[in-house]
């Protein structure tokens, strides 16, 4: 199943409560689109917020993320990890 | 220990044989600066390139990433993870 990093820009200031709660309702509709929320890691002086997934295609994640309330900036494909 | 996720554009074409030498580069330096890299994931259509790790600071993690040869574009701490 491929991997995915997508970024989230403009989350300035989030907190923990609010990364966790935008994580499980993802988490809650992932499975509509085959897809698996693994990890969220979030700078909130920057306002970056990127998560890894894994899914059938990009275009699958972004429904999520839409679905979730939180489209995303931008989504890689990453075929390439350590 | 912070963590930071570190991002380099521009490695358009990158190969896995690549990415395992440039993430080999940083491990054999990385003790200098106290700093760990973790995980490194890659799309080569697009040239990103996304490194995890852990250390002192972020000038730190850039310091091993120069030496290394592959200065980062954007190096973001991220005291949230999941």
């Amino acid at each position: 199943m491929p991997k995915f990093m997508d970024i989230h820009r403009g989350m300035e200031g989030l907190t923990a409560e609010q990364l966790n709660a935008a994580h499980q309702a993802d988490l809650a509709i992932e499975s509509q689109e085959g897809v698996h929320f693994e990890h969220a890691w979030a700078d909130p002086d920057s306002g970056d917020v990127f998560c890894l997934s894994e899914g059938p295609s990009a275009d699958a994640v972004q429904r999520v993320h839409e679905r979730a309330g939180h489209k995303a900036d931008e989504i890689h494909q990453v075929p390439l990890s350590l």
